[in-house]
């Protein structure tokens, strides 16, 4: 074993967006000796084959892993318990055992009973997507420049989380170890919320009888359109996330909320001050974020016609 | 006069991102004999000339709609009646006065008392704009494909309308024409509830103590990133619409509080089934955007590095 992010044979459990994106960044940097996907689906696999980001098919997860020196779970979170119950007596000893669920404190309990002495189990998430799902979403570069979080239990050896990491690393990720629950709650206020968020106010407007849906989409460049980018994200991942991150997810909602109603009370009473105090604060963390290279910094993300200079 | 959109002289009040964009689609339309452009700040109307969107700058209002055959007010929607009585007196008979502003029957309130007979206002709103603000902001295609809103008063000449119509058209955009009261309802769900659910996450976001602001930013790619755009609008502007659309918009916030409260039950009661035919259902709805020529398809707004095809 190498520290070079190297693995003689990798299984995917699930071949969507992630699964997808890492068989396309394992075959840029020659990550895998063999690449083993499996998903229920005879059309997933199909066209993972077609597409080349697999080198063989499996049916059955417990097929895929056999001999795999690396397998990742990148199915939706509500299912990985039942996939840990089946590949859990065919998983090679010495192998390395992780994840990329949005969850990760319910996945450890979910997965953890099953898997076998010798076995390295290592959960890990990589801060990474887009609102698209299927094989066909998958692209090399989706992890390039993103964060890949690890959540090792208490005694994992420290050469396999080093070497998952050199993994992820090859993969275009940066690394940061943290305790699972600590994950959950930065999780839920910088993924879930906004999710939850984007999926209320598109459903909101949808439900309205006063505006039309056909205005709606046409005045939707005023700011709604945005949303409806994480509205369309994948419906049982997010389930998955909601039913599987409920403590920190309902806590944030809690604290939006009670902002929430501190601006209603200054729009209802006028209060200007208050809200330009406000709208001037959240000013100032885009450009942290355009700072710290984890989005662009041209107007409107760059979607519309370039402005001249 | 013409039906072709070409105006005489045009007289730009406030020069920021609608004012200067409007100056550049002029431009480039050649739809002004002279574009004369107001600001109050020197630096403004300094770099408006050396940028070239208007061809002449007065410091006051009143000096720049002299024998201007077309007024466009452009300044945030609390300053407008303000303005309003200052160019009154030096308004041209015949001349058109229009605005760009974001809410409409307030407007109409502040300024429609000052307009001398023979001078016909007709209030308008471009649904365009980005997150950034000032003369260096505006680029001539800000409006290309979008919608412009006009809301005439009851009696106002119909061929004065399509007159702005025609002059809207040429700068790129697509008209609809609807009442002041409707358009505060449409724009109240389309644009001010977005900005200010952003506004509102974003400032959740930095008030936590149990996550850092730095894990904010690192693992913002999650979701939470897309919500910093809107939020990073130009605070005055923001202030003005929400002192000036109160009603319209609490009654969206009503409406979005009742459905986030049904959220919030669907996830503390693990009800599944709620959650997911509703992440189901707002998918369309983005795609219809799409369609409609108002998004583009591509995933994160493109501003990822393209997939492979």
């Amino acid at each position: 074993m190498s520290g070079d992010g190297h693995f003689d044979r990798v299984a995917l459990i699930g071949l969507g967006l992630i699964g997808s994106s890492l068989g396309h960044a394992m075959k840029r940097g020659g990550l895998a000796g063999e690449i083993v996907g499996s998903a229920r689906s005879d059309a997933t696999r199909a066209r993972a084959l077609e597409i080349g980001f697999i080198d063989r098919a499996e049916t059955n997860a417990a097929d895929a892993v056999k001999d795999a020196d690396l397998v990742v779970l990148c199915t939706p979170v509500g299912a990985v318990g039942a996939v840990a119950q089946e590949i859990a007596p065919h998983l090679a000893k010495g192998a390395i055992l992780t994840d990329v669920g949005s969850v990760k404190a319910s996945l450890i309990d979910d997965v953890g009973p099953h898997v076998p002495d010798g076995v390295h189990f290592i959960p890990g998430h990589p801060i990474a997507g887009t609102e698209q799902s299927g094989p066909d979403a998958g692209f090399p570069e989706l992890f390039d420049g993103r964060w890949c979080i690890l959540t090792p239990l208490e005694g994992s050896d420290p050469d396999m989380v080093a070497k998952l990491s050199s993994f992820w690393e090859a993969c275009g990720t940066k690394i940061d170890v943290m305790d699972a629950k600590h994950h959950d709650l930065v999780l839920a206020i910088t993924s879930h919320l906004p999710h939850l968020i984007a999926y209320n106010i598109v459903g909101t407007a949808d439900d309205l009888e006063t505006v039309t849906k056909s205005e709606v989409i046409k005045y939707s460049a005023g700011g709604f359109r945005d949303f409806t980018r994480l509205a369309a994200s994948d419906p049982t991942m997010w389930r998955d996330v909601c039913l599987n991150n409920r403590e920190a997810i309902l806590e944030m909602f809690g604290r939006f909320s009670e902002d929430l109603a501190a601006m209603q009370r200054a729009i209802r009473w006028g209060d200007g001050d208050a809200l330009f105090d406000l709208f001037t604060r959240t000013r100032d963390i885009r450009r942290s974020i355009v700072d710290a290279g984890q989005e662009v910094a041209a107007p409107n993300f760059g979607r519309d016609p370039a402005k001249e200079d």
